[in-house]
């Protein structure tokens, strides 16, 4: 039987080797964190190498993500399908073994890391989703939803700014099976952490309401494993394990030292950990007896099947709740949903409501809500601004079975990145809010929400300079087309309730990936559309109100708050006798993924007079005027002044539009 | 004699008033801190209200900027060039008082805040800045540079996560002239915070190493007094004193609730709140014994005449540190810079180095850091990678004269908006820098220095997916784009070591806003300029290579490590007979600035014939090549592999470039 050490230099050498194969990578934190991940993953985890996508498997986040080859090596010691051929084509063209750990790569890999704390982030998300779920389903003998959450972290995710957004509220929301494992190694890429990492940090986390069980030694098993055990015990708190270690644990001249963090050790360097480290295997080499102790199916399916019969039992005793979990684990909407969404829209297109976009929103939500026992979300702080509370909504902290609403705090970032991991866990359609100013302070969570990808619907309010008063830092400019330009992430700019609705229906539809859904704060005119055209919302950009021959000379094109003075212009014009055609973009995205017909027919190439009004800066437009048309927008920061008068101060009129229009036939 | 309250109740009534009259702003903060604001401004707060820019004065930040009526009560109270008309107009087009203030509508407010948190970070970089000048430039028996920085922060901004990046910092930096002041009203937007906020804010402080002086009775001014007094003790420590105050003060029915945080209270509200507060006077009407007392003009006169004095001295003791001082604090330039700027970057051209630009920046630092003793930066604990390091590069911390070096930590976020801290103090010319992708960390701190402005330097490496191993998580796609997008933020994305070198040069000379420098991990060839198109950089975009007749057919565009390959293209091109433009385009913004003619002469409006190559965002270039040249760009998320398979994989080939070229005469 081969001894822990043993089993933890496997991962050790698996790295080093990997690393220099690639000649380039992170060998350090591996051989850092080796020993406890090998007790972690041998002694506690509970996991099935056979079934990555069992439901109530222990989550694992790896988010000092850089040492990605500590979890390629675990995948494939433990036995997934998890190739040694893999790591050997370490951070290679198609292989799964990217520098980062990538979640598109292999189910098992829980989330895509390697932002610092974001990962960190997602393990308080899947916490809390388990939590949630457990208040939800779980009946008296009956916990099927009953797991823990392991995040590995390191000095880079302590010093962010996310992990103090995340942590706080992690000890709010009393998340007791979370338990984060630091690697305590006094090392960051400059240096020494001394000259800039000087934190108390078990005090720090004490001060969030965490169990800390500090000074263990993380190349000690027996001490690892104690610390695990302690981490279990209280229910109310989240347990972090400060471990000191060693980083390039086992290399002769570089452990303890940044060398050994970001870059190939050397051959000189491999040869002398190898005798280090007592591990004589060539590289990527691995003796049987050690793939044998490492290998975990059989525990795993030991596992999987006595979760398997508890959930038999709960099925038989509650065979809705167990459907229920399983529709919702499976990330399948309710059958009924899209059918009634869409006639809630058709009812709006009727009804004709006047309102701000976010009302429409919230209405989205109170129609869309009962529907949705899966949806949950909140705002950081802007409840009643961004308007995301709806009847139905219930503090998922107070512990009760129907919580669904977050009050994330003033933790944009945090935010983001939680719902990401609630989407990752299973079982939810997280939506978070803030003001779309400050979808900059979570920009980086947003686009792990598309590469991940996560389907988290992320509502931004108050979308333009239409916010008036609170003056240029609340006012959005660049923010629409700098969210549009994050591939697999679709952002919605509705310009109606009937269009807000259908926004949220995409959103809520759309499980590829996450969409940005982009509200006014001021009313909304309401547009009329034929039952087709609403269906046509859909598409991204759709032909409102046509030239009368239908064969238009001129094009306007208009989102959101300024289709409706776009309109106004078009009726204008076409009075007096210009063959005029309107344009109701909402998503530029998903218009740009419609067949090449459909873009032709609802922009003609032929046709070159074109003119694009947003509040936003106009740059992004000449992809859809070119050269020669004309934009109305912001290139400039707004200014502290009733809406209205931004309006007409900054040149968003009817007579802006005429205007504009007029000269494209004067050119 | 007024009283101390009275004094107090001249703030909450103003602010009131103003909010009522604006119908939007918010009352709640003003109220609960107008004593704290009392005590401190007429007990401690060393400032000249004649004279907002005296170089010694005490600095004031109010990072809870949505307070901004307090601010302005001050200024006006207090003396400064700030009239009551303007208090009337709080919120008004072309106010000086726009909802939060906003550093360029008065010299008196410090900097510009709203988005929260950011303010502490500023005030973090103005005591930075302080404590680097001091031992710069103090002398035995000429403290010089001897000034306190004060700041004001609600629970949102402790919430906020680059709070703990930016304490953290303070804190190992033992910035002891750092008091921050804490509106511990336990009341944020969505409600009684005990629901998203249970921080013990003491033991979290004290375990960044500050001194906290808890459980202050914020309406009682002799506690305030007190506090005040012991935070200036320990010079090695800063101080948060957290003040337990009521949001809304004297608000008969409001006060102590969320409902007086973010709206008007109402004209019953405000006639109840002047009975409770015995104010009787009609709105914006404050008695002349109440200006008087508050009035700072002579005590001001007298501090800044003291301190007048004291460098009269210093500068006869040594007078080169007092004109330098002078200098930098005016934020000149010396005088030699452009010149000798201008010469190394002719030298380089003719030298022809080929290396990353990464290496070309840290090449001009080293030219240019020796001509410039107000250079002051670092890295996100990315120094070797950034390569932000140079030879005269000495760690602030250390405490030396010559300290010019800041390790940030990884906190990008915090460590931008220490910069815009740095660059606001005077003094300074600050750079930061991260990889390009984790931008997105910092992105409303870089938007800050835009609006505010401050003039920092953002360095961003690793600026494409020729980055290479390390996978989409850190390649940047979108940013380049999204950064061009932020108004008054010029983003160069120099193609060689040449305009490396001009890039820093015009990002250093430019002292009305930031810009961002971006640079490649991997070599790029060396471009052959005569003088005059050296000098031509600076004006973002200009002919490289021209057809032969100086009529193009074709226009190529391109950026950065994308210039190489469009160069070698176009040659292949011309050898074939097409008449071939090449245009290097380092700074798309400043080529938009520049006149009609110049722009004209670069793209001919004529020649419509356009492709332009960047290995980013296709779109964006939709702007030059408009809606039929074509964009070789990249509109996914990169991958992890070696980033010469990656240029080939997603494109970005001579080959490619020949075909979209011949595919323009094919149209």
């Amino acid at each position: 039987m081969p001894s822990r050490r043993e089993l933890a230099n496997a991962i050790r050498a698996l790295s080093m080797d990997a690393v220099e194969a690639a000649k380039s990578g992170h060998p350090g934190m591996p051989m850092g964190m080796a020993d406890m991940a090998e007790v972690l993953w041998n002694d506690f985890l509970k996991h099935h190498p056979g079934n990555p996508g069992w439901v109530n498997r222990d989550r694992f986040v790896l988010s000092n993500g850089h040492g990605s080859m500590l979890l390629y090596s675990l995948l494939h010691l433990t036995g997934y399908d998890f190739p040694l051929d893999e790591l050997k084509r370490f951070r290679q063209w198609h292989s799964k073994t990217a520098g980062h750990p990538e979640r598109s790569e292999h189910p098992a890999i829980e989330t895509t890391t390697g932002p610092l704390g974001q990962g960190l982030a997602n393990a308080v998300g899947m916490a809390l989703a388990e939590k949630v779920l457990a208040n939800r389903f779980n009946r008296d003998g009956f916990p099927v939803v009953d797991h823990m959450t392991y995040v590995f972290l390191g000095d880079g995710c302590l010093m962010e700014g996310i992990s103090h957004e995340v942590c706080s509220l992690a000890g709010t929301f009393k998340l007791g099976k979370l338990v984060a494992l630091y690697d305590d190694n006094n090392i960051s890429i400059d240096g020494q952490v001394g000259g800039w990492f000087n934190d108390d940090t078990q005090k720090r986390f004490e001060s969030y309401g965490w169990e800390v069980i500090s000074g263990v030694d993380g190349h000690n098993a027996e001490a690892i494993k104690a610390a695990l055990v302690s981490a279990a015990i209280d229910p109310n708190k989240p347990t972090l394990i400060c471990c000191k270690t060693t980083i390039g644990f086992g290399a002769p001249t570089k452990s303890g030292k940044e060398s050994s963090h970001g870059a190939p050790l050397g051959k000189d360097e491999i040869v002398g950990a190898r005798i280090a480290l007592n591990w004589p295997h060539d590289a990527f080499v691995v003796p049987d007896d050690i793939y044998a102790a490492w290998n975990g199916h059989e525990k795993g399916a030991r596992f999987e099947s006595e979760w398997n019969s508890l959930f038999q039992r709960y099925q038989n005793a509650h065979p809705e709740l167990a459907a229920e979990f399983l529709r919702r684990m499976k990330g399948e909407l309710p059958a009924e949903f899209a059918a009634k969404a869409m006639a809630y829209a058709l009812k709006l297109q009727q009804d004709g409501p006047v309102v701000a976009s976010r009302k429409a929103s919230q209405m989205a939500l109170e129609a869309f809500g009962p529907l949705l026992p899966e949806l949950i979300g909140g705002s950081a702080d802007l409840a009643h601004s961004n308007l995301t509370l709806w009847k139905g909504s219930k503090d998922v902290n107070r512990g009760e079975a129907d919580g669904n609403y977050v009050y994330f705090g003033v933790r944009e970032f945090g935010m983001s990145a939680i719902c990401n991991g609630l989407a990752l866990h299973g079982g939810f359609v997280p939506y978070d809010a803030t003001f779309l100013v400050f979808s900059d302070y979570a920009r980086n969570a947003v686009r792990m929400s598309a590469l991940i990808p996560a389907p988290v619907v992320h509502v931004y309010t108050h979308d333009s300079i239409g916010l008036g008063e609170d003056g240029p830092t609340h006012q959005p400019v660049e923010h629409l087309a700098s969210l549009r330009y994050i591939p697999n992430n679709p952002v919605w700019r509705p310009a109606d309730a009937v269009e807000s609705a259908m926004a949220w229906k995409q959103a809520i539809e759309r499980r590829n990936g996450p969409s940005c859904l982009i509200f006014s704060r001021q009313n909304l005119a309401h547009q009329a559309r034929s039952e087709q055209q609403v269906a046509d919302i859909a598409r991204g950009g759709y032909v409102l109100i046509d030239a009368a021959n239908g064969n238009p000379d001129l094009i306007l094109i208009a989102t959101g708050s300024e289709l409706g003075m776009t309109v106004d212009a078009a009726k204008k014009l076409a009075e007096e006798g210009v063959a005029v055609r309107v344009v109701s973009m909402p998503c530029t995205q998903i218009f740009d993924q419609q067949d090449a017909a459909w873009r032709e027919q609802v922009l003609p190439n032929a046709c070159r007079k074109r003119v694009a009004v947003e509040a936003g800066v106009s740059d992004f437009w000449r992809k859809y005027v070119g050269l020669d048309g004309a934009v109305i927008g912001i290139d400039r920061f707004g200014a502290s002044a009733p809406a209205d008068r931004l309006y007409k101060e900054f040149g968003f009129t009817v007579d802006a539009i005429i205007a504009a229009s007029k000269a494209q036939f004067a050119a």
